[in-house]
């Protein structure tokens, strides 16, 4: 595996595995890629592993985007695990992780910004205002230096997902946006960078955010279709005997593409869920299928 | 030559000709392409014949972009000449021609901006705000459906060239921006769609613009330095005998890249200008040699 820190090496060894990696039978190797901000956890891994089962050449990219954090936000404290990352990495067989620095990214001059209008303005777009900005200028730029057939993104994330494809559409990037189902603690909680920001009696409750999709997912699947009414389902689970630890930030019903609310679910909607345990912000999804539940 | 007016008809026409165009010696086939707004005339056509000529496979896109006409502007009565681009892209050379309908560009739905701050704030950018988030958003996305190795541009639009080539580097897009010098009507008029706007006695006229800027340059040459004493030079040119029917919007010395307007100029800075005669606005711009002007 290669670690490379600037867009130079990264062309250089993605050129030189590109070539190790032709097959005679097919046009060119397939590039994949997943971008993120380290502190890999298993949802990473998984994302990696997939990349090099369908892959060629395996790309992950780590960097904690300054642009896609807002004023007061945990910038700072953002775990960064660089060993831990590269060991995870090779362990899932990537071929070459891109860690460049922030100026390597942005440097002095830069001044693009991409932004997808309309549905970015909602759910998480509502209290981070500049995030997606932050995250559809980073993805272009980093499909940029990349230049990847194939990017993986977790489903955890699924307002971001939803917004990479906008972009990626929008702008005929002509890559597959490939999306992975989220990847789980044993109880139920959504692996993510910030669950570590937990204190421990916040993780015994942290859980309840995905029970209380689960609720509303089962709900639907036995004939609810009104959205007040699984909001209700899914308030019994989070606010047990009262208790209100986790301040709920939205709890919806969403068209899965512009991610509009709804008033009656739909097949293959999504309920999204974004509360507060703490000081740590949590979010989570899943879809309404009507059949089972996962 | 072929006319396609989709996304899909481009990418097969593409694919279909770099295979035919495929040398055995090169990796795979060199792509240009000329963005164009249609109404073509010796300056497209110069630039046309060069990207023939360095290109395995030349591509032209006709599109009148909407999003890069400020309200008031002039949208509407844009010449729309289509069959003539057409024999000119031809006799050029030219293999493919893209000229899709407005919503084959932006299809419902579509929610993407492309953006560069600060040196768009300027010049140009200040009669016409959101002029250059238009240029920037249409020419991203051409870039995405035509995936071309080199784009030809006019220095005639200097700041758009330079805006351009900010959001290709800063976006690692990886296509080579090549700047081709203003072709001009024999008594220096720069070539533009706009100046069939130009009643007679406006035509006689507009070639001071150019005549302003060549005086600029020679001034330069021989020495003249400071910015505001170039200018009454100019303005000697543009306004003989105090007739004032050319209306400056900007007249100016820049650091050619990020635009930033000198005191004292310096080797290799650009003069630009922007006036109008009655409706129309026209633009034009030189380089400061120190040697020839040109």
């Amino acid at each position: 595996m290669e670690v490379v820190v600037t867009r130079d090496e990264l062309h250089k060894q993605r050129h030189a595995l590109a070539v190790k990696h032709h097959h005679k039978e097919m046009e060119r190797p397939l590039i994949g890629l997943v971008p993120t901000m380290g502190a890999l956890h298993r949802g990473h891994r998984a994302l990696i592993e997939r990349m090099c089962a369908e892959c060629d050449v395996s790309v992950v990219s780590i960097f904690v985007n300054p642009k896609q954090f807002g004023q007061g936000e945990d910038l700072d404290v953002y775990p960064r695990t660089l060993d831990s990352d590269l060991s995870i990495c090779r362990a899932a067989g990537a071929h070459i992780v891109f860690a460049p620095a922030d100026e390597e990214v942005y440097p002095p001059g830069y001044s693009t910004t991409v932004s997808v209008d309309g549905m970015t303005a909602r759910w998480c777009g509502q209290s981070r205002p500049g995030h997606f900005n932050g995250v559809t200028t980073v993805v272009a730029k980093l499909l940029g230096a990349c230049r990847p057939d194939r990017v993986y993104f977790g489903e955890k994330d699924f307002q971001q997902l939803q917004v990479v494809k906008r972009m990626v559409r929008d702008l005929d990037i002509g890559i597959d946006i490939v999306a992975c189902p989220t990847v789980r603690e044993e109880d139920g909680l959504a692996m993510s960078s910030r669950n570590q920001y937990l204190s421990p009696s916040e993780r015994r409750i942290a859980p309840r955010l995905y029970a209380a999709l689960k609720r509303m997912a089962a709900c639907y699947s036995g004939g609810v279709q009104d959205v007040e009414s699984l909001i209700v389902e899914a308030k019994q689970v989070l606010y047990p005997s009262g208790d209100d630890t986790i301040k709920v930030e939205y709890l919806a019903i969403v068209e899965p593409e512009a991610l509009t609310p709804r008033e009656r679910a739909q097949h293959g909607d999504r309920a999204l869920i974004a509360a507060k345990l703490g000081t740590t912000r949590l979010i989570d999804n899943i879809a309404l299928t009507g059949g089972e539940v996962g």
